[in-house]
């Protein structure tokens, strides 16, 4: 068997190691390194500076948890914008919304969109929808130019540091919140409650501007490993609201109207980590 | 910085490493390989066979997990059997409930009580509680000498392999079911759901002893990525009985009568795994 391994260092004493097979694709993008790598163990795995993004064995939780989450909340999501996620995996479960008219795609790294296309077309098919425009711009600049506009709101980027760290303040939040209508939900992916030193500032800028709203939690074993959070800000309704009606038109392999409401139960340290 | 690592193989393509800074111990006994390392990420660390156990950082998430989650199912658990859960955590957790009068630790390899003690106090002090019975000998031959005698018994064993694996089967289940009270109910750890070729086979085989059965999850950093997975059976109680009021009484850091519930609620995908 071939003896060669991709490792991502996740502290400065923990890393992980996936067996890999074949590296389909690496480039350095104007933004960072992008590559797509074959593992027995993950499938295919979309790789940004060294980073796992998302895996075709795992991406199904992650994806979904993301994006069903605040749109089932909604009554009837119309106009969802996604900030990142050029690989296509959120999209596709936003576009499983039958209510959504249009999905606004705005991907910085317009390379992360086609070495998807190429490279990872179970996610990226989705970005061939008629009701799906791409932009590729900077979302941080773009969202402060919209005002009540957007159902839903996802922030599906990469960890702090580089060019997503100022998607993780206060400022930004409130500029989502100025972007969304007067019902309007975000969320976005907050990493680690373990391991990432921005969890706990993430979580609390969203709530400083959002009248209600709470992390929620999962596990993507192709991540770090512990719980993995997603934040979660509403304007108006609560977050445990599931409009269940709406599951008979959509196919999930993890998310369930239960789940929704059980990734909201916060273990007791958590829960105090966010006080 | 000491550039020295352990590193485990969780699957033939995939492996964790951690930094350590000390091998407090490492010896061969008569059943495994056992050491306690010291790592900047999990605190201190007993390994068995080069395989991580329990870690001073996390192992509050692991031992609430297995022993609250019974316990609180129990009207008023008296008589408790531990089997593995030499570290002593597990019976730590138990002691907590002021109805419990006896606690037997059914630990085949006596060393690993003698390691625990020597360098895992915030464990194993717990086993020198005067309600604390240590045998240490083969928890299979025991549970089979016993009839409707204990409310509640966990198995807190290692992973499938060598001396554990007959812990996963039907005809060990039967037997922990025939040791257990009218009223009584049984706990075992029962692996990573997404990489243990083992966690299907037990979930099904205590589901065919047990009238009342399911596993819950929770995630536990230091253990394989992805989720963690204990299966109860109940012969009476229904799962998401919680006995809230004992919860008085008892302090954690991880558990809550919420989480209790949460952890039973399963992804789809491990739903349809388990069918």
């Amino acid at each position: 068997m071939l003896d060669i391994w991709f490792t991502e260092n996740h502290t400065e004493g923990y890393k992980v190691s996936w067996r890999i097979d074949k590296i389909l694709h690496s480039e350095r993008s104007r933004f960072q390194e992008i590559a797509v790598v074959e593992s027995p163990d993950l499938g295919r795995a979309l790789l940004l500076d060294n980073t796992v993004q998302t895996t075709t064995r795992f991406e199904f939780i992650y994806h979904e948890m993301i994006a069903h989450v605040p749109l089932m909340i909604h009554p009837r999501p119309q106009r969802v914008m996604v900030i990142g996620g050029g690989d296509g995996g959120t999209v596709r479960e936003v576009l499983k919304h039958p209510t959504v008219e249009t999905v606004e795609l705005v991907e910085i790294d317009e390379r992360v969109i086609q070495v998807s296309k190429e490279w990872l077309p179970q996610l990226s098919s989705a970005l061939n929808s008629d009701r799906v425009k791409i932009l590729t711009v900077d979302g941080l600049q773009y969202v402060k130019e919209k005002a009540a506009h957007y159902d839903v709101i996802i922030v599906d980027c990469t960890d702090p540091g580089g060019p997503s760290l100022a998607l993780f303040t206060k400022d930004f939040y409130q500029d989502v919140y100025n972007a969304l209508t007067e019902d309007g939900i975000m969320v976005s992916q907050t990493g680690s409650p373990t391991f990432s030193p921005h969890f706990v500032e993430a979580v609390k800028g969203i709530r400083q501007v959002f009248p209600c709203s709470s992390p929620y939690l999962t596990c993507e074993p192709s991540y770090i490993a512990g719980f993995w959070s997603f934040t979660a800000g509403s304007k108006k309704y609560a977050l445990d609201t599931v409009n269940q009606d709406r599951m008979a038109a959509i196919t999930t392999r993890y998310y369930t109207p239960e789940i929704h409401r059980a990734a909201f139960v916060l273990p007791k340290h958590i829960q105090e980590q966010i006080k």
